[in-house]
């Protein structure tokens, strides 16, 4: 039967999103038994990641310097603000290389059943970034979901009344699908959207 | 953009088994986010797991103690060893209710296209400590998969090869459960062990 070290390790797996009882039992056991020196790394990756990483000044994405490397990078379009709501749809968004502008992280999206309010995604500092006077569209790419949507409906509000230009990502069908497969409601609003 | 640190702790979980890139990208932000004295429990309990658990001396699970505390309970019948593939096998029995024997757990099973032999298993020491002279009756207990059945398969014949008497956990129809549903390997061992 296991000891208190090792309810004490499955117990801290199991704060981890998407990890169960099941899950944190089989992480630690896998760890113990079979990698230790993972256990030992990942020990140190917390304690650096944790000490090291805040937010971006600038636009609120995680870094180790004041302002991330991207929001220094001289080459980028200062024209073009991408508003998203983590750091991993920011790198989906530079996987795809169709971007060259900047970004603003929300690091989170509205959600007022969950208490999510706008002070929670850094709305105020939103506004005010896009308010330096470069800055002459802010693209929404919020998630295409319910809350992604109201995020990015309430966002569009504030930064219209003053008096930004505000576009939002494109709905439609993804590449290579067949229309066969593909939901109504994005069928839908391919065809509202066509060009 | 991710940073060094970041990186680094999204390596460092994507080791854990069952997570993949995307997994581990959701739990550094949440971590990060969310959860930052949580972040600081797991490195801790991390590096406490590591230092402190080790295998039982008697029946290899993990222990901080030299021999863990279920070979030592004299409530224990010490003429039952049952043999587990793991901790959580082990703790499933207890949870059962209905084993008040000893264990011997093998931390793995038998797995030569994995490279896991008999040395890996623990097998040499699972025929000392069956040979203590106590025990009377060893049922193993390993999953009933294909590298379960080949680990009971290869222990039973090395246990009877020195006069114990060896069982092993019965086949059948799990409780609660519809025929209707139940796959058609279940049904015919239950009905060839009938009783």
């Amino acid at each position: 039967m296991a000891d208190n070290a090792l309810d004490g390790l499955i117990d801290a797996l199991r704060r981890l999103p998407g990890v169960g009882i099941k899950s944190a039992q089989r992480m630690a056991f896998h760890l113990l038994q079979h990698d230790r020196e993972g256990a030992r790394r990942l020990a140190g990756a917390l304690t650096s990641a944790v000490q090291r990483m805040h937010a971006c000044a600038r636009c609120h994405t995680f870094t180790e310097a004041e302002v991330c490397a991207t929001c220094l990078d001289p080459a980028r379009d200062a024209r073009l603000l991408c508003v998203v709501e983590t750091p991993a749809d920011q790198a989906a968004l530079e996987r795809s290389g169709s971007y060259r502008g900047l970004y603003f992280v929300l690091m989170g999206r509205l959600s007022p059943l969950d208490g999510v309010g706008p002070a929670d995604i850094g709305a105020d500092d939103l506004l005010a970034r896009a308010a330096d006077g470069r800055v002459e569209e802010v693209i929404l790419a919020t998630s295409f979901s319910a809350e992604g949507e109201v995020t990015a409906h309430a966002l569009a509000n504030a930064l219209r009344a003053r008096g930004l230009r505000v576009t939002r990502l494109a709905r439609g069908v993804p590449a290579g699908s067949e229309l066969e497969y593909v939901d109504l409601s994005t069928i839908a609003h391919a065809m509202g959207d066509r060009r």
